[in-house]
């Protein structure tokens, strides 16, 4: 580890984003997701699946008040994974067991959106569900209303399956940001009281227990960099170091003993610091990976930071789609194995890329690489944004790379994968994390440190740091185009990021090239304007992907492209795009020259060269599909 | 329909099979899978899951004898699908709800088995088992172990999910093919007894039930053809006639209402004469279309036939992989939606093809078609084969036309893909249904009617019909090959099945063509010798298959080839069959002349033509892929 080139995320304070693409995504969330989710929570959506969220947390402040008074509190049953009316007693805990964290998201997401813009009235709805969820938490620090409701005793009882540390996770996630938004600390406090609860309970000498789905870890860290208590951060460290070892806690528990290397699906088949591959439930994956980074940098513990470069490169070179989805099985949403990445069957959570990005900015803290801030751009500008629909009302969870909808209807193996963006999900976990992530874009565009700024992901934003005044106007995702206006405070290098779609580049200033960033040293105003030839190109896939042989994506800047039988009718797979076409662009489509295969007569019959004819390719970008109803869509698309 | 055309299968009594290809595969189910499969009916084989079959045929013994003693009985339930020492008790019905119908099938073989060659100590232990079921049927003919052993008063509760119907079936067809064999009635009276008790049990104005696993039907039709005995036949039409109609029987039964056109899985969606695709599970699938095409000769229903000939058209054009397998996907085991044919994930089981022969038969018996016999041959010479190993040994349930050992093992999606045959099955419907179709081969190679012989398959055989005795000397597999010596007792039309395989043929005698059959006169001795061309041949799949653009299958004669790792490596998909090739053929191999890309180096790069050398690739059948270890398999390769 090379803590020279260590670097520090720039926080949103002095983050002011003014870009032509991104203001979009974030005006749509600011105006339609965060008013939409709140009434979600309230359970006001008609015809919605009940979210229970906000309820969840008004009978648990009951019991802790009835706690106080000294009266009797009821006792419900902790042992499934959703109580709906059907299986639950009215009095008792409703939803998915991970429910808090919808509100804590919510709650993150409005700290992110004051950050960018005040709104009083946001503020103040706020205000009120922090007063609800502080409410809602034991004097001992605890929080978590499945346990509190339903019974006090249960306590972190099963940690593998049900979500106590997750939902602390973003409890906590969700105080730093609001505290950051608004300096007001209840729901600061509210974590940190949990947060040290779970220091006296957790570690050494302690229970040895570890989160089942991660991100406790990577908060803790969070909460550690905003209180500097060191106990926060070593709790984060323990949970990463005891994981996997065995006996397998989640064994010890259970009084059992699984077979070697089981607990894939959790990451705890064996020490994250041994582990070299993504497996498992992708999102838990890239969390876990994310604390893994925010420990290894902190501790300087070179061995984990190895760690994470092994699965970093086994994501990027072997387990991602061009889309920059990972988690390419239905099974456990989980990593399959290398080159495993079926189109069609693909899972590609929203929330998985989303988690991706999260872990890619940590991963370029400790150590820039073109490499992994080009699979960050790869999930923003595709996965990610794909998740919601153009006027911010429907969201996919899952996002494959070729769909027919006769046999998402039809055929059980593909019954997740949606033809339309859906209102809202029972399980509504990548809506409001969606929200959060594109609300706090800019802290994945820059870090710092003593001597450099990196520039990740060109976004047109204003950036105020101790080193200088930087005014970045972008246009790079439609034409490559940025402009750096830079007021020194001091002396510094600037890294700019190359990304790797540029065959050519233009810059007005002199540079030198390491790991893919060019870096510009500046000691006086200047105006760098960069320039990146875009144009559409057409990639190929590793032949390790089965799925891909004699197949092609096209893809223009940052953007995937995609085929769509609005535009090019029925049978996708009957189209081939010729190798010599030129392609003519405009602000939505790209126009490939290429040909249409004439359907097959019979099922089987003697080879012939196909009978086609010539057509026009008219192809959009990924992140916009499925915007006017069902129909067929594909990345991957034939060559001739 | 044209009952002019009309034919009837020849019995095994007048075949004698003498085939240099066929008579191999016979002897393996003679002298490896009967004598096996004792030992497995008995719980003799070491490390093997337990039948339990024996077993409870005894304890049901014991129960019908308490009966009759007026001892009390015990009562255990009948609840579930499969009964364990985990979830039954000792002396109550072990083994899946069917276990029954192993012993059936087994009777069955042997019946066949004896019919090729005498074996008296063979008769002697099928005679000791039949002694051993027919103690165990109540006296009012009902026999089915698992109510009889449990619970005497829950007979015929539950049609759709168990088997009552389904045991009696294969019973049926056990005790016509003994009684053929060996003339000894036990097996036979035991089965019209329990076919009595059902057509007093079912039919208008009694139970408007049907069975939930379809056979019943053409076991009805068989038993009607021995005895003569019209209320089974009309018992076989009643089930097929009140098939679908709503209300759902099921639902009645289960006081529910499903929505409309539920019940694909056991083709009880809808009427089966309003039926016009094959759908659901493909087992029961092909089971009931043969009841149905049985049933419509046997009445002459224009009706019926229409959709027999609709969902066989369904099958053969839309639903059939190359090599004869049906049922593309593992959830039911199931038929999917029109050219949905996943070459990994496919399920194409073996039972589903022997069931397809079934199917064929009864078709060609009302109407000759060189398309369905063709499909049979497809079946037979591939699919059905697979499913054992060289040795008779070792029998696959499942088969794929695309294996990556990797994806197996690690890919949740392709567990029930298994990389190597397998010892026995705990279901263990394939191994014994091949058992009995291998060795009933020729009554799906012959039918005759008053004016006319017809050879549908190519097997070399001697034939004696009231026509005249024909001999049959047959290279068919190896070379196209057949000759053909006729002693005719009368003037009669010799019809010969062209094979869509062969480009050419040479035929010594003079013949007129009608629906891809060869008519030839014969009305003195006569000796016909056929020469079918039979060169190697690259086969594209229609491109609605979306798995196979851009790639072919290599036939020769009746054979599908694929590719195995043992000759040419891993990564099957990185070869390309050059479309020039000529082919090496040796009696075990094809080699063809192509391409090995060499492995890319990036996951995505930007697209060229992909380097490559020159390479030979080696094809063995499909049938006989999988005797050599582990290891990839492909049919569809790519083409240069």
């Amino acid at each position: 580890m090379n803590t020279n080139v260590f670097s520090n995320y720039i926080s949103l304070n002095r983050i002011k984003i003014n870009d032509p693409f991104w203001s979009k995504k974030i005006e749509l969330v600011r105006n339609e997701v965060i008013p939409y989710q709140y009434e979600a929570l309230h359970d006001r959506i008609e015809g919605a699946e009940k979210s229970y969220a906000i309820e969840n947390f008004v009978k648990a402040g009951r019991v802790v008040q009835a706690i106080k008074n000294g009266e009797e509190v009821s006792v419900y049953p902790t042992d499934k994974w959703y109580y709906s009316d059907d299986n639950a007693q009215s009095d008792a805990f409703h939803g998915w067991v991970f429910q808090d964290s919808d509100v804590y998201k919510w709650l993150e997401a409005v700290g992110f959106s004051l950050l960018n813009k005040a709104d009083d009235e946001l503020e103040e709805k706020a205000d009120e569900i922090i007063d609800l969820v502080c409410a809602a938490q034991l004097e001992n620090g605890y929080l978590d209303t499945l346990y509190i409701i339903n019974n006090r005793n249960n306590i972190f009882e099963n940690l593998k399956d049900f979500h106590e540390l997750y939902c602390f996770g973003h409890l906590t996630e969700a105080a730093v940001t609001y505290y950051n938004a608004t300096g007001k600390r209840k729901l600061l406090d509210a974590a940190c009281r949990f947060a040290d609860l779970i220091c006296e309970t957790f570690g050494e000498d302690k229970i040895k227990g570890y989160p089942g789905h991660e991100i406790a870890e990577m908060a803790l860290v969070k909460l550690y960099d905003i209180t500097k208590k060191k106990k926060y951060l070593e709790t984060a460290a323990f949970f990463i170091n005891e994981r996997g070892k065995k006996p397998y806690y989640y064994d010890v528990v259970q009084g059992k003993q699984t077979v070697y290397d089981n607990y894939h699906y959790n990451q705890a088949h064996r020490e994250p610091r041994h582990q070299h591959e993504a497996v498992g439930h992708a999102v838990r994956g890239v969390y876990l990976y994310s604390g893994m980074a925010d420990v290894a940098k902190r501790f300087e513990d070179d061995e984990l930071y190895t760690a994470c470069r092994n699965i970093s490169d086994n994501i990027i070179n072997k387990k991602m789609y061009i889309t920059g989805g990972i988690g390419s099985t239905v099974d456990g949403e989980a990593f399959s194995f290398d080159y495993d990445l079926p189109n069609d069957l693909a899972y590609s959570e929203t929330c998985a890329s989303i988690g991706l990005v999260f872990f890619a900015r940590r991963m370029l803290e400790i150590s820039p690489d073109a490499d992994i801030a080009h699979a960050a751009e790869r999930a923003l500008y595709n996965t990610v944004i794909a998740g919601m629909a153009e006027d911010g009302k429907s969201f996919f969870y899952v996002n494959p790379l070729e769909v027919l909808p006769e046999a998402s209807h039809k055929d059980s193996r593909k019954h997740h994968v949606k033809t339309v963006r859906q209102k809202w999900f029972g399980c509504a976990c990548c809506p409001p994390n969606l929200a959060r992530l594109i609300l706090s874009l800019g802290e994945y565009c820059f870090t710092e440190n003593e001597t450099a700024l990196f520039i990740h992901q060109y976004i047109g934003a204003s950036v105020k740091t101790d080193k200088a005044d930087i005014e970045i106007s972008s246009t790079y995702s439609e034409n490559g185009k940025v402009a750096i206006k830079i007021k020194p405070e001091k002396e510094f290098m600037l890294a700019l990021r190359l990304p790797e779609w540029s065959r050519k580049f233009g810059c007005n200033k002199a540079f030198s090239v390491k790991d893919g960033y060019a870096y510009i040293s500046i000691s006086e105003e200047t105006e760098i304007h960069l320039n990146f030839e875009m144009k559409p190109k057409i990639i190929k896939c590793s032949n390790r992907v089965r799925a891909n042989t004699d197949k092609i994506a096209v893809t223009k800047g940052p953007f995937v492209y995609c085929a769509e039988e609005a535009d090019n009718g029925k049978n996708l797979q009957m189209l081939k795009i010729s190798r010599k076409t030129e392609f003519e662009c405009d602000a939505e489509f790209l126009v490939a020259d290429g040909f249409r295969e004439k359907e097959s007569d019979s099922l089987y019959e003697e080879w012939s060269e196909s009978q086609e004819e010539k057509a026009k390719i008219k192809l959009i970008p990924y992140y916009r599909w499925g915007n006017r109803g069902e129909n067929e869509m594909s990345v991957y698309l034939r060559i001739k």
